[in-house]
């Protein structure tokens, strides 16, 4: 066996974020914070904080604002040899942060990106899943084109050809799936190859038309009728969050496993700076501690850890350590000062 | 009947607002933000946000300063057309913005003031009316000067001659009230021609020795007794604040008015970004409401609400529109990321 | 005759201007300074600050970036009324501010704008125009799509009936054009309908092939080839710029018309604070000497000055009052304290 | 009796704080906020804006950034004339100011720093005690090198002999005490020859191995054990700290004395602006108290009180008014806008 | 002999100076730099950094902007003792700093100020100027109020009863002068009774219609109707600016002295960063050197080379040491990275 | 032959720079903006911008400031694998940027720091120059102490006995040395291994007592010395500075090779922004330029024209492409906007 650190490819889309300083609203911003977002690459970032070798595929304009994004993901330790170059655009969104009683406000401009015209064969997936113990992709990136979805139905079945584990973020968003396919038929054949899921009840409902009544017990219910439908599915995670206000969350994940269903610690989270990325954080907090061969209650308690530590960092990745996060399930450094 | 939006006139004094980045204290300072307030602008610029037309009257110095008044009140929708200029100077004030057990410290710098020096017959106030459907003034205006409170009795008897309603916050300051008369006797015959008063406990004690007995119902025996002694009053508002801390307060509402007595939901408000202004804002509330036929509950719900989400935004006005006063009324998208 | 002021409706489309703080390049930075801009609405924010009416005309996305685009507008006293609404996004560009030998560098993201998909009909141009005294397009409108340049010839045409002056920059994009058509057939009946034109050495070779040989007098040779070509053109005018650094230019500019050649004074401009937008400034100061019955030597003595204050202020647009420029033309206040 | 301000001298070592904006990690800083810090400076400071006369004594190097200390110190209100120059650098050290369940990190760079190569003779303790009422020092500058330890012992017997009460914070810190010697021993003769010692539980375990068993009552065994072993230590204080997050604390005090115990009231703090510094600022509330004749209660409550606003003001020092600490002791102005 | 560091009085008001960021326009600004200003003011600050002893005379409102004021002048080692406190406000101004062909633009709001209404007996200047070795004053003051001119006086007396220097400095302000009197009659016996001038031509014609005929040597004509009209005047300074932009100056300075003309080097300075309190450095750098024993032609040297170094400085004040003015003077070092 | 780009491997200490603002003064600064530089490292950034693979060898610290020092690296493409850990501290340096006469202030602080004990063996030399092209050191790792002097030593005999071609730097620094050994004698046997010197007068004379005499032609003198003592070195590059002011410069470079003598183009740089790393960019594009396989005239005008371009970027490293620099010596697109 190797001793080198686990491999994990990512595929999906880079947005350049840009958000008025602290809570301000769009109209009195005079310039706007930016910064590198998506929900693979969030992942990808946090896993490489955790020490584990990232491989980050998506396809960039060749302009000047690509060599920020490089710059950005080799900084954090990102590979980004097999990113593919050509498309107009980057894709964009602007985001005003909440606080209070008033939510964060998204405009997305992601719309005619370089990734939503990239097409089949663009990326060598033999070469790239070469080595890689993990392939994750979302709902997002099958939703913004066709052609994207084809891609990552390609990348797919590489890796389930190559014993590569895949795990597949639900993530659905209203403002896409307007290319004219319907986002389930779609997702059908994906989710359908992949390994382990983190899903969602809204996105449930909306790929699969699975949707609890009131007063079943909806994650059970949700895990329950995924597997039945997608018997390749050995484990489905689903995170809980109660919204008291912008800055006050409660936060925990659940994870249905062979061995049953195991619930995190629930953590009362306030002075949220910043809760984007912090559902691709528990992502990643969950691949990590099931590629280090964690057990699946250590698996989710962790991937909630982390995104809890998440909500407290601006921007959309979470640029904490193993040691970090271990330090919060301990519980006895919460919030000290570390001298 | 006209579809236009319905026209609020205002009239009051705009101050420069100077205050440390964040919760610096004064000494801490290198720089002050700067934004312009005052109670009836803060009330003009949040009607603006909500539709409505607005045409706001005071008087500015003839220099680069009141150039960008004029730039901010245009660009939020408030006519400036029959602001008149003369006078020496600017009224500003100087901020701290408190944060947990610190409150927020003023320096006021307002004396001397064009507003201070604006004299009868400056403003045509037959033309400034013309078309008005609602006239708001404050105590505050009364309180700067005597010249001041004439214009604001000029202004009255115009829009009662015209059929404009009236409405005053009574907005007590103990730092203005210098010039020689008593507060209560200027404010008198004011109040009287009035047919919506925003009240409060300290100023009803100020202004008219009003003052309920401890064990009594504070708002109930204030609204009784002020429509005993101003019968034109047909609606009397009282706003409740709990403070928790400088970061923490609870909120809530209350109309009285010719169906009784309206009480609003109570907001608990954590991780406030700035008060300055709340009181404003459940005016602006309370003014559209009224004006676009809500009944009276309804109306004091809509003000609660609007000045709730005011706690959140940096500046002294609250620039929401009405479709996130209505989302936090129906709660159902409370702190919530909006994409 | 009404002492109005004189109005201009400008028709072209607005951009998010992105920028690194300083002189920084895009890699550094942590944020972007955000303005609007866009060459018709750096003219008509310029002649609003000297005192003129303008109507600006464009088709954003109806989001809340639009929002920024009218306060911005309107607080300059642009007037935003006939603006229409629909499409997918706002055009933008990112720009990296050069200094000394360092040139600015600059990233279009304005493919499949709003304005990109404007059509016939979508503007009144009957109503638009009525009472206007003059109407500006340029080069970049008929370059961003097939349509705009159809609603421009719809302009251009309507205000010819009407008795509207047109003038036109013609401000050649190498990143435009790229929807099927000839540059210079799309221009060729644009600029054969309009009365004044500023125009360059590149863009008449571009569009028209129209350049003169080493050694001729080439401000001469284009305006005559220009004005055998397009006999209606009342006015030409050209500017020219010796760049020494990106820090340090010398500029000046030349009109002919009725009289002959008219040349302005040179500035030597060192310490260029921003020099995107000065063409438009002087496009500017050329359409405000006209409508104010400046002879064609003083015009172009306005249009110069004013455009070299440009250099001096941050943003696309010049932000100087007729005095200023007045000051500067005597020459007795260059660099004063102005106390 | 002089009606002048009571005098206290304080010695210690001043470190150039540098922290990255708001609540960022290190690695998303661009810039640092720079403040001088150091916890007997913290203490001079507050005891300055407390209106007494105070006067510090440290050893810096001969460069630029010792003269911001000079200009920082002197501009507060300290008297800086005492000071010695010479040695190598100015310490200096990195924090990331944590928020919500992420705590703040320290990253120490004062090793060699000139205040580590202070020497005994120095400093002249007869003049700089003459006139003065109290001396402060802290286990931390005793911890920094054997001959810092020498010029405490120095200044201590000093104060003795002079009659100038002696007070101490325990002050264990982890990265010091490297110098080869034992802290305890080093400690023992400093303690012994206090008054008033402000202690906490770690640091009584790591100098002199007094540890209450679980379940005893930790604060009045630390004060009877202490006592017990150093017969000149008139007034034990032990602050207590409940974290909850980062953000939120609660927090009181308690002072043992001749007459017996005394325990504050508890502050629930949440939204914490910047906790270092906290524990110096409740020391400089009870030299204060004790200086100005207050009996142990109200000392300590004012001590507390003191430090519970600290908490709401970034950098090391807390800048309040005995004023604004008696109004939070009052109650009646918690949070509110001070006019 | 005593050797300490000579000692300098100065009178004057102290002005909050609120500049836009950079070069930008009023209505660009978000925020305000925050510096405090004022003739006297910057010449006690320079003098201070210079090594020598300054106590500065001035009257402030009784808040906590004062506060501020009092910090950054003991920082910058000021006495402040001898301050008194009363009136309404502290003056302010506004400015916006120009750059190339626009100069800077200023907003004066400083009438009113706790200055204009100081009164005869409030300062004990026998006290104040007992050890003193030079007064300095300047047509400032004097032209704030009548009340503030009769302070000037009495203080002027005070300093030749007490054989004082007394140096001042015309600096007129057209802004200024409005309470009734002739600034030349106010002036006359001021200037009658100091011992160096610091002149200029503008204000010469203004106060005395002193005005050499154009083709005259001005700076030589001025100096020797100024002797004749007052016997007193030992010494006469002229600065001479050649302003090219407001970022490129040519500027040297001139003393008529006992000894006869004596012409500083003149400075080519471009790229100035901030040009207010340029001429007070000026008289900061002559009081020095006058003080010091340098002769004539040393000290309008070491003046000039002062004054040129402040235009590297942002502020009103001239933050440099005797050695670098030196260094500048034997010009080795200009410009260089001093490591 | 392989068509992988070249690849240079660099000795040196990276230092963490802390610079006030724009111009500030130290004492003006509340924060200090935060990069990282280093003579080698900042030779390794800028051959990474120009596509070479670089790999940068220094002894880091194990703590938090390390991991931004290798996230800067990383990102800009530069290799960190063989740095090695350990030590006490990062070096750092403060700067206040000059502008006009004020040349920029330094204060060092890297005493003590980790790579001045770094010591022979810790770096496998062998592995980390295999497969590289060229090596290059200066004379500040030989300063800094004697162990660092070792590992150079260490570092440039593996090259040699490799066939990897030596480059230094002289790089005199006074503040430096202090470690007991001379200068010269450490250096002799240095240079004496090196291919490529880029030298200095003062550090000529410095290190080896070589000082042309005034009159003599000295680039010329100083290169046929060099080459006498030194019959190893190739190529003698000698960079030349004519300073005017801290914003304006003349800059031109020289090369002595096998061919006789090269001169550049001579730059008139004016608004400098940040001089900081000039001669490294000089260096980078030196041997940029000859790993090419341009001919000496070629390598010294590239050299020339890339630091040309460093006077216009923040920080200490020159980030700039290729292409940029060609552009540059081609003269045609000197600051103008590249769209």
């Amino acid at each position: 066996m190797s001793d080198k650190p686990k491999k994990v490819v990512l595929f999906g889309e880079v947005l350049l974020r840009l958000s008025p300083p602290g809570h301000q609203r769009f109209r009195q911003a005079a310039c706007y914070d930016a910064i590198y977002g998506g929900s693979e690459l969030n992942v990808a970032l946090s896993l490489s904080h955790f020490g584990l070798r990232t491989d980050y595929i998506t396809r960039l304009p060749d302009n000047a604002l690509s060599d920020c994004v490089i710059e950005k993901l080799r900084g954090n330790g990102v590979s980004t040899g097999h990113i593919v170059y050509g498309g107009d655009r980057l894709g964009l969104y602007f985001i005003e942060i909440g606080a209070g009683h008033r939510g964060s406000r998204v405009v997305y401009d992601r719309a005619f990106s370089s990734m939503t015209t990239i097409e089949k064969g663009m990326v060598d997936w033999q070469k790239v899943l070469k080595g890689a113990d993990w392939f994750h992709w979302s709902g997002i990136t099958a939703g913004i084109s066709a052609t994207a979805a084809e891609v990552c139905a390609e990348a797919i079945e590489a890796a389930r050809q190559m014993g590569v584990i895949v795990s597949t973020d639900f993530n659905y968003r209203n403002n896409l799936w307007h290319y004219g396919r319907k986002a389930g038929e779609v997702m059908e054949p994906l989710v359908g190859s992949s390994d382990v899921a983190i899903v969602g009840e809204y996105a449930c409902k909306q790929y699969f038309d699975i949707a609890p009544e009131p007063g079943e017990d909806c994650a059970q219910e949700l895990s329950v009728r995924l597997r039945d439908r997608f018997p390749a599915l050995q484990r489905i995670a689903v995170t809980s969050r109660e919204v008291i206000s912008a800055s006050h969350n409660k936060w925990s994940g659940e994870l249905f496993g062979p061995k049953g269903r195991h619930r995190s610690a629930t953590y009362d989270i306030s002075d949220i700076t910043d809760r984007i990325g912090t559902g691709d954080s528990f992502t990643a907090g969950l691949i990590y501690g099931l590629l280090q061969g964690q057990d699946d209650q250590q698996a989710v308690e962790f991937a909630t850890a982390a995104s809890c530590l998440k909500h407290t960092i601006f921007g959309d990745a979470n640029l904490v350590s193993v040691q970090e996060v271990e330090d919060l399930m301990k519980g006895d450094r919460v919030g000290q000062v570390s001298r």
